[in-house]
């Protein structure tokens, strides 16, 4: 049982700050970009690991729903090992890590530019190994903030890269939209802090928690069992594919199986809807994060779900500060990473 | 505890019969793929839900790493909401469904018809829902015997697009491996039995198991996790990447905790290697399925690292039938698979 709490971290001081240095780089992602698409794009891969990795879901249901060119998502060392066939010249090869030190990230850029193609950075600051690998090095210049940011570069990166090649759209709008981000998604987090307390405190003691999510949302979800739930607070946990989750993994549910379902308003709604239609149904314990609860102040309906990955993604990083201070847990112990080779 | 039992139920009795029907549809395979090829190829979606997506792994690496054209894998759900930009005219479908009446996934095939795509279904029979939806129907006419010639199956299609786009390869000397597997994936069934026996022995009463795996043979560990011990033991399981592991969910692990690596002999073993050395150092419970262990007869060694995969997830319903055996779970057993609607 969990007896021990610690003090609630409140959201991060340079929140706003850092989102808006991310902003920031827009024309130097535009620059960039139209001297990628100029000198000729055939694919991009988007590379990392864990946390890095997550951050880039959104982008690539973006670009995979509206790009004339194919996207690749993949952990950095199955990019390595691997060995893309398509990679090469005319690639743009977007490697993200928060130090800019992660091995095999930073082997990625390496190894991906070896190969040709063009590698951009996104990442803390623009002197680590990382940045030094790359072509170009997106920054967000925080220890505190970092999924926010980190969701700004990559979605300024996709855009200018469909307005670049051509893909129809309000980018004027979507600009605005993403200006009033530093202010929206800081709101959003208060508007999340109810939930995040309930569910923390719901499932502090929990032995197994499963996390539902699908297209766009899937790395909020994923990102949240892997990064926080298993690694930051040591609790067994399981992410699944809101639609794969009809195909096996529902069969473990009974009414007091502990799941939490992430809603985003893009277009796969309707199948993490039927998701909770099932869960209604077959525990009690279910729990649901709906972007529809985030205001998102200065970003038009017709926009939210293009945002909405980013805020449920966010929203993820306060609800794993209420599982620190509900269970005394602190975010930083690690029993291996950054303590033992591996 | 475990205490109830059944008795292990053998190797399937039509297993050879049902992977040499799928082999004997090669020249089918191959004519259907030149009118593709032939009508301009742009790139191909592998497209299914639970044990029909695992099946697809890895020729989703085949093609990834050898092919001149993209290729895209995901469930059907995710496919028909998402509606890819790059799907169209040019597009190959290979969409499977063990029933061929899996909702979602026969919703795919018309989609992907809609949109001007050729569709290859890969199921069981041909007077299915999916099969009639599809251009064309492989099937392996067999309902105990489902994995090895899903396998095949895709595995045949792959290569004759490798082959009639092009890419370099010894054809004959894969036909020549692939047309050994009736026998050499009996043989590494029985070869693996011990295995199995000893892992589902020591993981009977586990409360969690994590389940780890990349490259081509991610499929394997993901499905045994998702179809067989989660959909048909109700265990609870967590499945990962190999690689991912290290980027958070490796902090969950103590010396009591279980885990199930699979090993292959693609260019990925490597990433599996270094899983295998972290957990030969942590936990006292880890498990490893290594291909190795399959002598593969008919099987050269430099293609032993195309036919793993297959073999890798062939032992997984073996294992499955262990763990059914040993806990005295019958693995027909569901709560809401074909009982209930969702």
């Amino acid at each position: 049982m969990t007896t021990a709490t610690l003090p609630l971290k409140p959201i991060t001081e340079d929140f706003k700050e850092a989102v808006a240095f991310a902003l920031s780089q827009h024309e130097a992602a535009r620059a960039f970009v139209a001297e990628v698409v100029e000198g000729g794009l055939r694919n991009v891969f988007l590379v990392g690991c864990g946390g890095s990795l997550t951050a880039s879901y959104p982008v690539h249901f973006l670009l995979e729903t509206r790009a004339g060119f194919p996207v690749f998502h993949m952990n950095s060392d199955e990019f390595n090992l691997r060995k893309p066939a398509l990679l090469g010249e005319g690639s743009l090869v977007l490697v993200s890590s928060h130090t800019g030190t992660t091995k095999e990230t930073v082997a990625a850029a390496h190894y991906a530019k070896s190969t040709g193609a063009k590698v951009a950075a996104l990442t803390r600051d623009d002197d680590s190994p990382l940045a030094q690998a790359a072509d170009i090095a997106f920054t967000y210049r925080s220890e505190d903030t970092v999924v926010a940011p980190k969701g700004v570069l990559f979605g300024q990166l996709a855009y200018a890269l469909l307005e670049k090649t051509g893909v129809e759209g309000d980018y004027a709008a979507i600009r605005k939209a993403y200006e009033a981000l530093p202010d929206a998604l800081y709101t959003a987090q208060e508007e999340g802090e109810a939930l995040a307390h309930t569910i923390a405190t719901a499932l502090a003691d929990e032995p197994v928690t499963y996390v539902l999510s699908a297209g766009p949302n899937y790395g909020a979800g994923y990102g949240f069992t892997m990064c926080y739930l298993m690694e930051m607070q040591w609790k067994h946990g399981g992410s699944y594919h809101a639609g794969e989750f009809f195909h096996g993994a529902f069969e473990v549910v009974t009414e007091d199986q502990p799941v939490i379902l992430f809603l985003g308003e893009d277009a796969t709604r309707p199948m993490a809807e039927r998701t909770r239609r099932f869960l209604d149904k077959y525990t009690r314990k279910a729990h649901y994060v709906d972007s529809r609860i985030f205001s998102l102040p200065g970003v038009p309906e017709e926009l939210r779900g293009d945002i909405t990955p980013i805020a449920l993604d966010v929203f993820g990083t306060r609800l794993a500060r209420h599982y620190e201070s509900v269970r005394g847990h602190d975010l930083d112990k690690r029993r291996y990473m950054f303590q033992v080779e591996y």
